[in-house]
């Protein structure tokens, strides 16, 4: 299965027993713009040109009409994402590459990189995207049955988008890699993103800030959030739904989107 | 409790209830070397002193001689972890940061930055530690006790480090945080690393890489690893254990050291 390696192991339990269990892969991929290289993540090596859409978008590099295209080159050790950029899109990445260099040994100090990783993020648009708590439970049951490299492997984390049913479901090693995966088909597919985002994993505050890059008005995720997560969220206008289980979920933010009655779109 | 923060909730249960869940923190720190910060990594704000001395070994930054102090100076949205290097590490520091200026947008290629990425470690150095099964149960059986945020918040990664007892724990929301706090209190307790690393998390591949620079010859994890991060510890010479429940694990890598007969140090 793409993603995922038989490996030998030995089982130590009442017997010692040899075998082997099916691990997810994991490949370093640069992503690179106009032909540098802006970071290298190891990844799930599926989706990588969806994972090139989707980091431009919730990293703030440049949006779907900024991109003239995205390549994915196989290289000795890895893949290169190479998404190309129009000319506009790319004079701003440079001066944004001039004046806010980079917190990774750029020159910068601490209290200058801490803001450029604090970024603010935009609210998302006003919808009258709503749920009820039955659908709530409903999509986060959805889950699991979009997860088949988790089926294979119990070892990596699944993005959905939910909007009646789900729409798109990404997987990977890395949590926000997923989200990324699921953020760049979105775009690729033309979906709005009026809708609810389900994570299976925690919800750190770059997620919430992913979540807001794309615009959705909704986090529903099976683990816990950090607190300051729920501060951006908070602000960017998302309802933040977390630790939902088969019978119960909790809302840490904007809760008036639970309703009875529910409006899509 | 530090690194926990009553929040605000809604339960959406079989009835709709108000309350309040702890939650971890998460903050911005900043890891800077003589005066250039090299990282922000959002983390949970406790040992912060032993993240930079950890950090600086782990990413092969400086060792534990090439150390002059580390400040932990609060910053208005975070904490600056700054770290005071003798004239010859900042030197060779220096060196590398011209020759590998890193992968964030600093003008690399894909196949550069990915073979920077892809660093090769040292293997562990040789050393007559063994353990049994049964103490491989026993270790994975005493971690929970040592995770006291992650008892109030049920939401933070542990890393502790094992030799006939848990001798260092640490905590964070980030699990690669979590094992440079811990390897940086052993630096600073003076602990040989000749052990287990007992961890909370997944394995990926930099995980086991920054085992492999503390020079540890045993992971112990409760979930599963990546089939890359076992190729890399079997070239580093450790031996990975993973998926560790009360009564079975499983053995990927130098199974040799699991012995009925425990021979430590």
């Amino acid at each position: 299965m793409k993603g995922a390696r038989a490996t030998p192991r030995l089982v130590f339990g009442p017997s010692v027993t040899p075998g082997e269990r099916v691990l997810p892969e994991e490949v370093a991929v640069a992503l690179s713009f106009n032909g540098t290289t802006q970071a290298v993540m190891m990844a799930t090596p599926s989706d990588l040109e969806d994972f090139g859409h989707g980091f431009a978008l919730t990293e703030g590099i440049a949006g779907p009409g900024d991109i003239l295209s995205v390549e994915v080159e196989p290289l000795p050790r890895g893949y290169d994402v190479q998404v190309w950029l129009l000319p506009e899109a790319e004079a701003r990445l440079a001066a944004r590459r001039r004046t806010m260099s980079g917190p990774v040994g750029c020159g910068l100090c601490g209290i200058d990189s801490i803001d450029q990783a604090l970024r603010d993020v935009p609210a998302v648009p006003p919808s009258g995207f709503r749920m009820t708590p039955a659908q709530v439970l409903t999509a986060v049951a959805a889950l699991p049955g979009e997860q088949r490299l988790h089926d294979a492997t119990r070892a990596v984390h699944g993005a959905a988008f939910w909007n009646g049913r789900v729409l798109l479901a990404r997987e990977d090693v890395g949590r926000h890699n997923a989200l990324d995966k699921l953020v760049g088909g979105m775009l690729r597919a033309g979906l709005a993103p009026t809708g609810a985002v389900v994570l299976t994993s925690r919800v750190s505050t770059d997620m919430v800030q992913k979540v807001a890059m794309l615009g959705a008005p909704m986090i529903i995720a099976v683990s816990a959030p950090t607190a300051e997560a729920v501060a951006v969220a908070e602000t960017a206008g998302i309802t933040l739904i977390a630790l939902a289980r088969p019978d119960r979920f909790e809302v840490f933010s904007h809760s008036d989107r639970l309703t009875e009655d529910s409006h899509v779109g």
